[in-house]
C-alpha cells in the first residue's frame, strides 16, 4: 500500500490594537471549537502555534484555553511552535529584538507547555536567507515556509516533500515546505479533496512528508468560515476522513525531522506566500504584475510559470507606504533608546516589552487584510512607543520639570528632523514643510498625528460603482471573493499630494472651496509644502524653539512672486501646548492676495470623535463632520476611545474648513470607508504689499480628556 | 537646453588563481589603454574600482599602473571604489570577514590613493537586503547596483535617476541604479548611440543622473573586443563625442551624492543582474525559466515584463553545485578555526589573509564565465585554505608529530563527517558511502580530491553537433554570441550520478566495459555508494582510524543479496599516505559473483600530469590517457603544475581503468571541454560462497613531487 506522511498545523493571531470582541469571537468562533473537534479525534496531529499578543489575552481572559492545549500535548496530539513572541517581521527588526522575541517565546511555551519549542512560525512567512542563522542562534532547528519560497528557488513541485537544509554564516536550519494545494483546499473544497490529494501523493516507500500548516482563522473567523466549518461541520467530516485514513500517517514537523533525513540542501531568496509579491509592490507598478499574471493565465501557464513570476518583498511596504516607513524607523530608534539607555534593568525590561509589542507586523503592512489601514492597530503601536518612551525618560530624568530638544533622522530619509518633547508632550517637526510630522500625548500615550495620506492602490481599479451585494458565495476562500462596494466609496478615491501631517501651510486661491480641498482637487500656489527649508533651534532649561525658514513662491497666472515663511515652534518645561508664531512676508514688489491656510490632521475614530468650535467667547458649539465657517478663534477635539482633547487657538479671527480624512481599503470583509482623521485648515486671508508682513501665532494644547 | 549627469565607471578584476599571463594580457590590452585614453579626454570623469587580487599584482609586477591612476585622481578625473578587498560575495562570508574585507580595501586605498573610498563596488552585483548595515557600519556611503534591481523592487525605468536610499536595521545606504541600457550600448554600439540616449534621457531641470559603470574587460579583454575598442578606436571616439557634448555633465557619484537628494527610498530584494538569476536555478527549473523567457519574448512583453521574471539567486549555486557548497563551507569552517585559534596575532593575521584570498567569489560559482568549472581557481582557493589551516596548525602544535582526528558537519547536510590529519596530509571522510572527500597534501598546498561532477547544464541543449566555425560578428556582446562546437563535445555530455570522490566503492557486473563506467552508463549492483555507513572512530598519539560499516545489497536479475562493507582508514602520525582496510562479506546463503571496483578521482590539469602504473617489480610504465589494463599492482599520478605525486598500493594484483574525467561548460569564449580529474578504478572480482569475506588494503601515498 502507498503511504504518506502528513503534518497538519494551525497559526492562532490577533493583531496588537485588535477589539476585545474580536478576541472573544475567535476564540469562540474558532480556537476553541478547532481544538475541541481535534480532541475528539486522537489519530490526528496538529503542530499550534500562538502568538503573543493572542497569548497574553488568552491567559488573561480564557486560561482555560491553554489547559486544552496542554490535554492535546499530553496526548502527544501537538506540538507547539515557537515564533517572534509578538509576531514580528523578524528580519527587519533590530538584532538584540530579534534574539529577545525568540527566547520570550521560548521561555513562555516551556512554562506553560513544559519543553521549550523546536521549531517556529515565521511572520508571514517573510523569509530573508540571513535569517537562518538569527533563528538557529536561538535554538530553534526548523522553521516551516511555502512552498512558493521552495519553487521561487527552483526546486520542483515534484522534489517538495519532507524538509530542506539551509544555512547562513555555518549555521543550519531545516525548513519545512508547506503545501499551497492543501492550503488553497483546507477548509475550502469538500472534506474528501484533501484527502483524495494526500492519497495521490502517496509513494510506495512511504517517505513522502506534506505539510499544512495555516491560520487558524480559516476554521471559523473568516467571513462565511463558522457556519460551514462548525455548523455545517466541514472540520470534524475533515478529521474522521483523516483518521479513518490508514495511508496516512501522521506526524508532527520534529517527529518527522528526528527520524528522516533531508531531502536536500536550498536557499531561499526573499519571499513570502506569493500574494505578498503583488501586496508590496507600489502601486503603478503592482498594475504592470497583475496584467503579467492575467496574460498567463489566459495563455494557461500562469502555474507553470508561478515560481518565476514574481512581485517585490515585505520590506517594499516600508517604501509603498511613508506612514509605514515612520512607524518601522520610530520603532527602531525607540528599541535603540531603551536598550542604550542607562536605567534599572527593570525599567529597561518593562520598555523592552513595550517595544517587543510595537513589531507586531499587522499595522506595519497591508494586502487582503485592513492592516495600516485600521487606525486602532497604530493607535497601538504608537502607544507601545510612547510607554516605552516614557518609562525611560522619567527613569532618566525623574519628576523634575523637564524640556528637550534633539535632532536626529527618524525617517531614515538622510536629513534630521527635531525632537521636542517635555513631561506632558513630544513632537516630531520635519525640515521638509516645517511640519509636525508626530504629536504625542503621553498622559494618553496617543499620537495624536497618526493618521495616514489617502494613497492610490492597485485595487482601486476594481471598485465598481454599485450597491452592496449580499456575499453568496460563503464558504470561498477570501482571495476568490467578490466584493461589492457603493457609489459613496468611488466618491472618496481622491489621493494626497503631501503627508497628512500637521503645521502643512497651504496657500490657496481666493475662493477655494471646502470639497476641493478635501478631495484634493485644487491648487496650491505656494511650492511649500513638500520643500526643505531651513532650520535653527535654541534651547534654554525652560523652553525649546525649533525656527523653520524658507523663500519660496506663490505661483499666480500673472507670475510668480516671492515670499519669505518663518515658522517657530516653541514648548515649555511645564507645558501642554506647543505654539507656532508665524511670518509671512512678501518678498516681492507686487502686491500678493491669496488664502494662507495651516492645515491640522488630528487622528481620531470615525464617530466617537467630538469636535466644536468658538467664536472667542469661550461658548463651544459643535462642528459638524463637514464644515466650512468663518469667524473662529479656536477648534477642540476629543477623543473618548483615545482620551484626549486638542485644542486649536490663534491670535483674532480666523475661517476654518473642518472635513474627516477618509480612505478606501480593502480587507477581508470588502472594501472600508475609514476615517484616518479631522482635518482642520485654518485660513486667514493674506493681502500683503511688497515687502509687508503678516504674523499669526497658533497654539495647539492638548490636555487627556 | 536639456541637460543630464553621467557618472562612467570601470571595474577591473582578475580571478584569484587566474594564470599570470592572463593578467598581463588584461593589463595590456585593456586596462592600461583604458586610463591611456581617458587622459587625453579631461573632461570626462569616472569610478574605478580595482580588486584585491589584481591589486596586488598589479603592486607585484606593474605598479607604474597605479602612478597612472593616481594621475587622474589628482586632475579631478577618478574616483576610485572600495568594495570588499578580495571580491567576495558579502552576503555568504563570516561576519567578521565581511567587516575585514570592506576594512582591507579602505585602507590599501587610503595607502595608494591618500583617500578612504566613499563608495563601493558589489561582487556580481549580489545584493541581499541586510548587506545595508554591514556596508554602512564599515564607513561606506554608497553602492551601484544594477537598475534591474530597481525595476525588481517595482521602481519604473522613468523613476530609475539619481540614486535612492536603502536601510538596514537602522543604517542608511545611498544606491546608485547602474543603467543596463547604457551597459549594453557601451561598447558594443556604434559610440555615438549612448550620447543619444543620454540626450534622451536629458531633462530641463538637468538633475537626472545616469550611471554606467561595468567590467573594464568589455574594453579589451573579452574576445573580440580589444580589436574593437583599441584598433578601430571605439573608446577614442567614444570619449571625444561624451567630451564634445556640452549638455553632458561628468560627476563622480561621490559628487553628485553630495550635491542632490535622493530619488526616493527602495528595498532591493535578493538580486544580481537579470542573467545571474538563470544560472542559479537547478538545471531543470533554468529550462522551465528559458521557455518563460521565451513565451515572453514572444509575445513582445519581455521587456515590459523583466522585472518580474526572477530566476534564481546567488546562494542558489551553493545547492546546484555541490563541489561548491563544499568549498564554501570548507572556506567558512576554516575561517572560523583561524579566528578562534589562540595564536599569535601575526599568525593568525597570515592565515586570516589567505582565508580571505580564498573568498574571491569566481570558482564558487559559474554563469557565462568558466568559474566553478575552471580547476586552477577552484586549486587557488583550496591552496590558500590549507595555506591558512597550516598556519595555524604549526603554529598550536609546532615541530612535533602529530595525529588528530576530529567530527565536524563540514558540508552543512546535518551529518558530520570526519577529519583526519598530521603534518603532511589532511583528508575527510564522509559517512556518505564512507567515502573520502578531500585529501589535502600540506607541502603542495593542494586537496587532491578537487574535482568536479559532470552536471546537467541548461546549456547543452542547446549545443549543437557541428565543426568550429569562427566567429563573424566579433564585437557583439557575450551574451548575444553564438557558440559552436563539436561532435567530440556532444559525445562528453555524460552525467554523473554520484559525487567523483575517492575511495568509493562500486559493484560491478562482470564485462563492464571501461567506455560504460567513463561515461557513466553501466549498472551499479550495489546500493553503498550514496548511502549512509556506520562510523567508529579512534584515535591513539601514533595513529588514527575511522571505520565505516554499512550492511547493504547488491541487486541481480535473480534477486538481491545482502552484503556487508566494511573499510577502515587509518593515518599515522609521521605518515604521509592514507591506508584503507576492506573487508566484503556475502551475508547471504546464495553465492555472489561480481566485480568489486574502488574508484579514485584525483585533480589534475589536462596535459601536464603523468600516470603510470607498476606490475609489483618497481618498473613504472606509462598509462595511456583511456586504459584498462590487467594484473596491475600499484598506478602512480604526478601533475608537476600541482607539485605532486600520489602513489596508489594495493596487495597483489588487480584490474585497473583510467580515464579522464571530461566536463562541457561555457565560458566567454565559447564551449569548453575540461579536464578535471583522472579516475582510476581498481578492479577485483568478488567470488564469495553464502558467509566468505574478501579483505583488501589500498595504500594511498602522496609526496610532493
Amino acid at each position: 500500500m502507498k503511504r504518506i506522511n502528513f503534518a497538519f498545523g494551525v497559526h492562532l493571531h490577533q493583531p496588537l490594537g485588535n477589539f476585545d470582541h474580536v478576541f472573544e469571537f475567535a476564540l469562540e468562533k474558532s480556537y476553541r471549537p478547532f481544538m475541541e473537534t481535534l480532541w475528539r479525534f486522537e489519530r490526528v496531529k496538529t503542530a499550534v502555534h500562538v502568538t503573543g499578543t493572542l497569548w497574553e489575552w488568552i491567559e488573561a481572559h480564557h486560561p482555560e484555553f491553554f489547559d486544552l492545549m496542554r490535554k492535546l500535548q499530553d496526548r502527544g496530539q501537538i506540538e507547539v511552535l515557537g515564533g517572534g513572541f509578538y509576531e514580528p517581521i523578524l528580519s527587519v527588526i533590530p538584532e538584540w529584538d530579534r534574539k529577545a522575541q525568540i527566547a520570550l517565546m521560548n521561555r513562555r511555551i516551556k512554562k506553560m507547555f513544559g519543553k521549550k519549542p523546536k521549531g517556529m512560525w515565521t511572520a508571514e512567512r517573510v523569509w530573508e536567507p540571513q535569517l537562518a542563522s538569527i533563528i538557529a542562534r536561538g535554538g530553534i532547528e526548523y522553521v516551516v515556509l511555502d512552498d512558493y519560497h521552495f519553487k521561487a528557488a527552483g526546486l520542483l513541485s515534484s522534489e517538495l516533500f519532507g524538509y530542506f537544509v539551509t544555512e547562513d554564516a555555518g549555521e543550519r536550519l531545516a525548513v519545512f515546505p508547506i503545501s499551497e494545494r492543501l492550503r488553497y483546499l483546507i477548509p475550502f473544497a469538500k472534506p474528501q479533496e484533501p484527502i483524495d490529494y494526500l492519497r495521490e501523493m502517496a509513494s510506495d516507500d512511504g517517505e513522502r512528508l506534506l505539510v499544512m500548516i495555516d491560520d487558524c482563522e480559516k476554521f471559523g473567523v473568516w467571513p462565511g468560515t463558522h457556519k460551514w466549518v462548525f455548523k455545517e461541520k466541514w472540520l470534524e467530516k475533515f478529521l474522521k476522513l483523516l483518521s479513518e485514513a490508514d495511508f496516512i500517517n501522521f506526524v508532527t514537523p520534529s517527529e518527522f525531522k528526528n527520524s528522516s533525513k533531508p531531502s536536500g540542501r536550498v536557499y531561499l531568496p526573499t519571499c513570502s506566500y506569493h500574494e505578498m509579491g503583488e501586496w508590496s509592490l507600489p502601486t503603478e507598478s503592482a498594475l504592470v504584475y497583475e496584467s503579467l499574471l492575467a496574460q498567463l493565465k489566459e495563455d494557461d501557464s500562469l502555474e507553470r510559470y508561478k515560481p518565476f513570476v514574481r512581485g517585490g518583498f515585505w520590506r517594499g511596504f516600508l517604501a509603498k507606504y511613508p506612514e509605514s516607513n515612520y512607524m518601522h524607523k520610530r520603532m527602531c530608534s525607540v528599541s535603540k533608546m531603551v536598550h542604550g539607555a542607562k536605567v534599572p534593568a527593570s525599567v529597561r525590561k518593562l520598555a523592552a516589552t513595550n517595544v517587543m509589542r510595537a513589531q507586531c507586523n499587522c499595522a506595519y503592512w497591508h494586502g487582503i487584510f485592513g492592516g495600516l489601514y485600521f487606525p486602532h492597530l497604530r493607535f497601538a503601536i504608537y502607544r507601545e512607543l510612547i510607554e516605552a518612551e516614557s518609562l525611560i525618560q522619567s527613569s532618566l530624568l525623574g519628576k523634575k520639570k523637564w524640556v528637550s530638544l534633539s535632532q536626529d533622522d527618524i525617517d531614515a530619509d538622510g536629513v534630521d528632523e527635531v525632537l521636542i518633547g517635555n513631561p506632558n508632550l513630544g513632537c516630531v517637526l520635519s525640515r521638509t514643510g516645517g511640519a509636525m510630522v508626530e504629536l504625542d500625548c503621553r498622559r494618553s500615550k496617543t499620537n495624536l498625528l497618526d493618521s495616514l495620506s489617502r494613497h492610490k492602490e492597485a485595487y482601486h481599479a476594481h471598485l465598481r460603482a454599485s450597491d452592496d451585494e449580499a456575499d453568496t458565495d460563503e464558504h470561498a476562500s477570501i482571495h476568490d471573493r467578490q466584493f461589492t462596494t457603493s457609489e459613496r466609496m468611488m466618491k472618496r478615491l481622491n489621493y494626497d499630494w503631501h503627508r497628512k501631517w500637521s503645521f502643512v501651510d497651504h496657500f490657496l486661491a481666493a475662493g477655494t472651496k471646502l470639497a476641493d480641498v478635501r478631495d484634493a482637487k485644487y491648487r496650491d500656489l505656494g511650492d511649500f509644502v513638500k520643500a526643505r527649508f531651513d532650520l535653527k533651534t535654541s534651547e534654554s532649561g525652560s523652553v525649546a524653539s525649533a525656527e523653520f525658514a524658507r523663500c519660496g513662491h506663490l505661483y499666480f497666472d500673472e507670475g510668480r512672486r516671492s515670499l519669505e515663511l518663518k515658522k517657530r515652534f516653541s514648548v515649555e518645561a511645564a507645558g501642554s501646548s506647543v505654539c507656532c508664531d508665524y511670518e509671512i512676508r512678501n518678498a516681492d514688489g507686487e502686491s500678493i492676495e491669496a488664502v494662507f491656510g495651516v492645515e491640522f490632521s488630528i487622528a481620531c475614530y470615525g464617530d466617537k470623535e467630538h469636535c466644536s468650535f468658538s467664536r472667542g467667547d469661550d461658548v463651544w458649539e459643535p462642528l459638524a463632520d463637514t464644515a466650512s465657517l468663518e469667524r473662529v478663534s479656536a477648534v477642540r477635539l476629543a477623543d473618548p476611545y483615545r482620551g484626549y482633547t486638542v485644542k486649536l487657538e490663534w491670535d483674532g479671527e480666523a475661517g476654518v474648513f473642518r472635513f474627516p480624512l477618509e480612505t478606501v481599503s480593502q480587507s477581508e470583509k470588502g472594501f472600508d470607508l475609514i476615517k484616518q482623521a479631522t482635518t482642520v485648515v485654518v485660513l486667514w486671508p493674506l493681502n500683503l504689499a511688497g515687502g509687508a508682513s503678516l504674523k499669526r501665532s497658533v497654539l495647539l494644547d492638548l490636555s487627556p480628556l
